[in-house]
This record gives structure tokens, C-alpha cells and sequence, in this order.
């Protein structure tokens, strides 16, 4: 059988859209590691996503877990997001990433910064997030395959996940600022957002991430991704787009 | 680090039973495997679920994808079993079983049980189940991890969560007739069930399975898992049961 099946579509712009909203918008994934203690045996479980600036889903963890103990041992992972909806689960879109985790030490940037973002978007894991045993990896996409419904698979390079613009830095450090403006001097433009780009309903829609590929939005359990149609280039660009979005 | 951390409760009867609910309970699963083709890496995707008469779950792959390929190389796979629902994502039981996945043959008595099974479980597969390139595999429990939400974490043996009755193959034996004369003859008989065991509502539930140890219970995209306090031992207390489960 060969490794790339005739079923694979040809991998075109919208699909690794989709790709990225359904990653940058799950809540929580299923992770596949491999388990040490039982001589490689793969081990599944749930944990909470977040996604760092560049485009890379984070994960929060605990020591104490299976999981920890595992990527400790072996650094390969897979996730599995999108969520199962009515109808057949199996015809509801949904992505495998398969990545590389890379533990994130306390005290330095990347720490402080991947934190701030996950608890804008889970801010009930102030409750733990702090704990000696819960710590950040990081999972650097390799590839990923999606499937967008029956006989619609294809596949993914790592990079297609990946945020590749010159402004990731300058949008992480002008980030907090920005959505604290919006979601208090345009209180509207989140669920606007929602509502027109994310087929959402509701009117209390809220911000809770904004990088060079676009914008996080939250509304009490929901979280969608507005992704835009190519990433910001520059920081200066951030207000433009996101007046250009409000139509 | 202890491999068994002191985070773990005391596995009682009770969360022997939730973990079986929430496997029987389930439409569909993430399924982890081992990639043979990427040295080992990890690798995971959603598969619709059914279950054996003898509690094994059981899984209708297509030969082209991933996973089937994975398991025809190395067996050991993973599920992770149990919905997200409102709130926080971590704070919904869930349960992760590691299986050993066994081919099964067209042709033989289990895959005509199965099949049989599989399709009153989930009706709209009858439209690829049959397709030259699908398979099931039975998934046989080796271990299991409950989590009942924060701190609540249990270990468990692999036949945890399978049935032990010597009535399983006469029951089998009588499972279709079973069904087919509650849903017809007692046609409330399921929804009494789903309300005042599972927590369920509305009233258009049908039975579509009954094994030694409970009954399953559907509703368009709604299962649950009725699970009797103790296995049948034999065929003849079958009728006894759902009638003092009515009450």
C-alpha cells in the first residue's frame, strides 16, 4: 500500500485555512504521546490548547500526569482538534498535528508571554496555572493531516501551521494594549467579528488574541479564529485590518 | 517521580462503573496508534466506536487511512473516550484505555455479530460498511486511566471494562429479537430508561443493544449506556431486568 494514498487531495490555500482555524480555535485537543512505562505504548488524553504567537499550539500540563512524564521521555506528540457536532461525528472537519514538544522554563520571555495568552483565553486556569507542578510545552508542528469530512483528507507540512511574518514580535509586544483598546472603546467589533467571519451568534463576544494571522474570540465557552486572508506584515497594519474588517 | 503518583484515588466500584459508561456510552473516539512510516512517531485521529458483547470496544476503519496502517504494524493503540461539555473543558470525565487491536476477519461469527451491532449503533454507516477497503478491529483493554475531573484520577485493569458473565453468547444469541420486541411491544420503554437512568431527556429513545451487562440507548445523535448494577449471569433474568428497571 503506498504511504500517500490516491484519497489525498491536492493540499490547496483553503485547506490549510481550515487547518489552521480548526487548531487555533479549539479549547482542548486530544494529545497522543508515547508512554515510557510500558515500553512505547501510545497514551491518550485531553488537555487545554492555547497557541503562541508564531502559530504554535501550547499545552499546560501537569508533572503528575501521564502525558508530562511521557513528552519528558520521548518529545513527539499528535493532536487531534475539531470538535464532533450533529449528525455523524466522522463528517464533521477535524486535524491531526503531529509535533515535537519543547518544555517551556519558567522565568523567561517565552514563558511570560505564552502565559499571558492562555489565561486571556482560559482565564479559570488562574486557579492552577501557577502551581510548581503545571509547566508550558510548546508542540512544534512537523506535519498534519486533515480531514474535512468523508473523502476529504490531506496533507499538511508543519510549517503550513506556522505563522511566517517580519511582525510576530512587534504584535506580541503592542498585543495586550491593542485588545484591551478594542474590547473597550469598540466593545461591538468583537461580536461583529464573530458574527461575519465566524458564522457566530451572540453579542457578547470578546478578544482574547491578536497575532500577526489574525484574532482570537471568545464568548463565554466559545472560541472561534478569525483568520485573515494573509498575515500582517507589519505591526502598522493591525489597526488597518481590523477597521477594514469591521466593514 | 513515582509512576504512580499519589494523585491517584482508590479505584472503587464507582468509578469502575463511570468508566464503562463513558466507554459504552460513547459515538465516537480519538483513536492513538504508532506510525510505522515516520520511525514511531505518535499519531491520532477520531474514529466512530462500538462495542462487542463482551464490552471490547470495536472500531470501522478504512484500509487507506493512517490509523489502519498503524495498526496492521504494531497493535497497541489508545482511546480517549468522553465528551466535552459546558465550562471547562478539564473539568468533564474522561477515560483513556490502552487496547490491543485485533483484526477482525470477514466471514467469521464475530464479524457478522459485530457488524450486526455496529449498524443498529450508527445506521448511516451502512452506507460504506461493507466497502471492500473497511475493516473492524477489536480493541481488547489493557489498562485504562479515569479521570472524573480535577483530582480525580483512577487507574484501571483492562477488565475493568469488559463483561465477565458465562449468559454473553446466549444472549447474543436473543440480542436482535430482544431489541426488536421492547422497541415495538414496551415503545416508551427506552425513553423511561434513558430519563431515569442516564439523566436523559426527550421521548423518541430506542434500545439498540443489549448485552450481559446493560443496555444501550439512542436518540437521532444521543447515546447513552444504562449499566446494570451487576452482569446478567444468565439469559433467562434478561426479561426480568427491564422489567424492573421500568418500575
Amino acid at each position: 500500500m503506498a504511504e500517500k494514498p490516491s484519497v489525498l487531495r491536492e493540499t490547496d490555500d483553503e485547506a490549510r485555512k481550515l487547518a489552521r482555524i480548526l487548531l487555533r480555535s479549539a479549547r482542548s485537543a486530544a494529545l497522543a504521546v508515547i508512554e515510557p512505562a510500558s515500553n512505547g505504548f501510545p497514551f491518550v488524553s485531553r488537555v487545554l490548547l492555547g497557541i503562541d504567537t508564531d502559530g504554535s499550539p501550547v499545552i499546560l500540563v501537569s508533572a503528575l500526569s501521564t502525558h508530562t512524564q511521557a513528552l519528558s521521555a520521548d518529545s513527539r506528540c499528535s493532536l487531534l482538534s475539531g470538535e464532533v457536532g450533529k449528525g455523524d461525528p466522522l463528517a464533521h472537519p477535524r486535524l491531526t498535528v503531529q509535533c515535537e514538544a519543547e518544555k517551556i522554563e519558567r522565568g523567561g520571555a517565552a514563558h511570560a508571554r505564552i502565559r499571558t495568552r492562555f489565561l486571556r483565553r482560559h482565564p479559570k486556569s488562574e486557579l492552577y496555572i501557577d502551581f510548581p507542578d503545571f509547566t508550558f510545552f510548546r508542540l512544534q508542528p512537523v506535519k498534519a493531516s486533515l480531514n474535512g469530512g468523508f473523502g476529504r483528507a490531506y496533507a499538511l507540512d508543519g510549517k503550513d501551521l506556522l505563522i511566517h511574518s517580519s511582525a510576530i514580535d512587534d504584535l506580541a509586544a503592542m498585543e495586550e494594549r491593542a485588545i484591551e483598546h478594542m474590547n473597550s472603546d469598540h466593545p461591538d467589533a468583537a461580536s461583529r467579528y464573530a458574527q461575519v467571519y465566524c458564522k457566530a451568534e451572540g453579542t457578547d463576544w470578546r478578544i482574547c488574541g491578536l497575532d500577526a494571522a489574525g484574532a482570537d474570540l471568545a464568548s463565554g465557552d466559545q472560541l472561534r479564529r478569525l483568520e485573515y486572508d494573509a498575515p500582517l506584515q507589519s505591526a502598522g497594519e493591525l489597526r488597518m485590518m481590523l477597521v477594514k474588517l469591521y466593514g
